[in-house]
């Protein structure tokens, strides 16, 4: 199995050599772990993307954004998960964010680029420009226009072609709350085998299918990441390594802290802190979504600003649920 | 209310003083339909986008079908319905595509040309590059990345902005089965009332909802056209205007022939062409989908060609399934 | 294949003896309809079961529903139908009210029970017990509660074996909104030939579907009952010989005249008909229930009663909802 | 707030007084929890009914797998949980079964009967029976044939009745993949403050909400028990107290194991043996159910007997997947 890092710096053709070989020598030899991949271990904010008044990008209110991010102990930031409105974003916008965050983002955190489209060949050429645009690796969510026609054979296909010829790790994404599709376990496992394939992002939240991936991926140094708050940890408690959570563009620190607790076994006081954190996080995902993230932003000190029609603003009733899932856990 | 043509004519300018003015009527007097709106009935075949094996877009071949629609007395043609694989193209190969069709058809056949994306910008930019590519009516399906916030607020304000600035009247698409969201009956009632909004194309099938349709817009003259061949005999019979059918691709000619027993009232007849189609249509549909339905294009003198990635070749098992839903039902 | 009023003349001996000719003719000779089915076509009302307001059934308050339904010209009533919350009384109970009803009807309406239970064998005990209470037919349900292991193999022999011991003929009945899952096409075409199964209640209103089985059960005599008032019409169009409406229970000569117009071919007077009785209809099924049911009832001459525990009274705001749903359509 | 061993000594008007002070109290004073409410603690196998070939229950085998359980260092046994198969037992025969597993277990294991039914009567009914028969508490599940009307008003009035008449306290019972509903948190929440109400098993697997509940009820004394071995680890883990997992009544000491573990703090080695169950558990339940869990019984040295129609055995293909879950998994 090949090393991540010196994945990356071999050009398209010594990556394909590569690949052949390494499929050859699969027929061969038992898989064993890389020494290497990447660390994905610790808490990403998928960062929401801040529109002006006309829905254009604020870049300057990112960039803000970014500086404080850099000051929480983050491992790093999603880009264009799907709380960046990344469907809303043209290609052009959604390479120059990843080349905005890269820019002002100290070296120390990762930028985890979302670049998955409908097609293979779009994921494929979004994917390079990511990475040349400065991404540590990507995000690949499932395609699902055609969910019924999405099955493993199909999905394992599409990944497949992505990680071979992506020049940065890549980490799956199943989010089916947005996608009406959950990517299989089967497929998880057969993808876990890839060289260039690091992790899972699961915003599914169904602990029982992350144990088990966790248990069947054990001998493959994959890595999951829980897709959300409400249960980052239990998550940890099955085998997660850590989490991309919406809630960590408003509590950055108090994931961090919950990260801590879970890691250096301290479940008790875990515990505490975790159930005060799933009503905010309901809220500003399932409940509410991104207006919501974006609104709650707004009262923690960074900028979410107007969402990109056809999504709405808050209306003065959800605003006010919005504030009590916060009041009520002591966290306004 | 305004006339559709007249309404095409207008500048853009021009249409924001008619519009003014139409909603200023609005709170004046009771709704009464436009005598002349574009008249939508009739059967439509959402076409295929044949690729060549390296999956780009073969034009040649194209062409090719279009000669042969031609000669079937379809209504129009919808080009990027969902079996158009649409969300697999760039922006711009969407509008070559129109654009060729355009030029390839008869001009007494209709473009229904789909410009759906999930922003309002994205899909009001791409409206008016249809329009401008030669579409006579756009398609415009529902937004559905953000299901959660898809409700009726979202949707009436997405398609009424889209419908403001459309040079060309508007068609709204719904189709859970893609989607994992119906557009809901109220949105539907409300939006029926715009000026530029001229029908619906209901895929999901609920024959009930569909009759609720067109009983609560029967004072807008507005349309609605069955989105699968399965349910076409009862839209006819409950008050649809016409179909897009998918199986049309296929068997065109016995799809209009079913609309003419329907229009005229031999129900019977209707009856028994109708049941043998519904085995065929699921088959290239909700069953085996796109790839199915470029497969049994190909038997029935058409090219189909490949699909694009992620979309997989049919398994021959699959095949051969496909082929018994022909034969049994007396088409092969 | 016998006649279904001969079966029932016959013990459980000579029905045994019968069903064994009938299988072992199955492998020899191609099935051919039995010229003397029980005719199933016509509206029925699935009746309510009024209750005290102590939630005892109220006999004297459903014999005088009775005198009145029987003025109307329904082909029968179905007993114990989702309607009649036959999940909510005691075996004793389901009895006593078939009993009551086949006494207080004349004799040439068509009293079908409803004896499905979760069991095949307590299935098979109360179709005797209905059978000997005087049902001319039985209404079974599909079994729900381990829905993941209700498939096809399972389905078909659960209705075989009551079919094969019911003393009367066996209509089957499918509606997911209440059991969560569909009696699969495949299982129905199987069953349509036994001797003793002779229709299908579907209340899931999917339309497509209804045409497929129409078509696939024609050699059968198999006989399609509508399960809603709301696609009736429809249901009529593809091949549908009847239907069991809640709604009748309130607006039973309408429907019944909905049936003479669609079995007369007068599509457009049953067209304005139908489009007004699908708001009043799902008011009393899937939006506010057989609680609406029962309120409507009363405002129409009936005895609609209280419901049994946990179904709870209309609240006030669902009140005046209902009747919006019947005054916005003429009905009051 | 009560003692339940006190409330269960009280005579129904006692129960009545007491519940009506209780009720007065509510709008005085904070809820507080009761010093000595029952502690259900621990493991639970579901107990599955073992039929005869006839399919009558097969009492003498029940005896013989009472006497290895009573080995097992379980809290106690659920009797007629879903897989105890009661929807397909008579009344006398829930209570029989009871009666039996009561008389045949040493008094130190809690009997927790199942007493739940479509109506509020029958249930209430069932539970006095259930109580008079031995049961320490009863299990009660939520009624679910009319879903749509299941609302958390109904809810609470239905399990506030049976919790005011029932002389044992009240176990909660949420079972979506059978009922297609789940018990609303705001319900539990307000049931949780019901002074006979003392917990809930909670079989949807959504882990976020079962955290929420432990949260928002942590007043209240009120206990959950993880209802799937699939989640035990990361239940206990976010503040469950216990599980009643089918996959007990093969592996039994395994999963007082992993009880052991996780309430001594011994994370990791939890870790390893609940990945190790995940598999097998899901086999007998939701991939192949009653019939895999009785298969796998069988092999495990306890009796298991044939399921009542309209449950079917396992095909061979089946059970040779069932045996690869648990041989893959190091069980077999």
């Amino acid at each position: 199995m090949l090393c991540a890092r010196v994945w990356r710096a071999l050009g398209p053709r010594c990556r394909g050599a590569r690949l052949t070989a390494w499929r050859r020598a699969q027929s061969h030899r038992a898989a064993a772990p890389g020494p290497t991949r990447l660390d994905l271990s610790g808490i990403y904010p998928p960062i929401a993307t801040p529109f002006t008044a006309q829905e254009d990008v604020d870049y300057p209110r990112l960039e803000q954004n970014l500086q404080k991010y850099a000051q929480i102990p983050f491992k790093g930031l999603v880009v264009q998960g799907s709380n960046g409105e990344y469907p809303y974003l043209t290609v052009e916008e959604r390479v120059e964010v990843v080349r905005t965050v890269r820019r002002s983002l100290p070296l120390d955190k990762l930028v985890m680029a979302g670049s998955g489209c409908e097609s293979t060949r779009a994921t494929e050429q979004l994917t390079e420009k990511m990475a040349a645009a400065g991404a540590d690796s990507v995000l690949v969510v499932t395609p699902c226009f055609y969910k019924g026609k999405m099955d493993s054979r199909a999905l394992i296909q599409h990944f497949t072609k992505v990680a071979d010829c992506s020049p940065v790790p890549v980490v799956l994404y199943s989010v089916p709350a947005n996608t009406g599709l959950e990517l299989p376990v089967d497929a998880v496992v057969q993808l876990s085998q890839h060289p260039n394939i690091v992790g899972l992002k699961d915003s599914g939240g169904d602990i029982t299918r992350i144990g088990l991936i966790v248990h069947k991926t054990k001998t493959q140094d994959f890595q999951v990441l829980a897709g959300s708050a409400g249960f980052l940890m239990a998550a940890y408690c099955v085998g997660a390594v850590g989490g991309v959570c919406a809630l960590a563009n408003v509590l950055g620190r108090e994931l961090c802290d919950l990260e801590r607790l879970c890691v250096s076994g301290r479940w008790e006081e875990a515990r505490v802190l975790q159930q005060r954190l799933i009503e905010p996080n309901a809220a500003v995902t399932r409940k509410l979504g991104v207006p919501a993230l974006k609104q709650a932003m707004e009262w923690f000190g960074f900028h979410g600003g107007a969402c990109r029609s056809p999504l709405q603003p808050l209306m003065e009733a959800e605003s006010q649920q919005l504030r009590r899932d916060f009041t009520s856990n002591g966290w306004l």
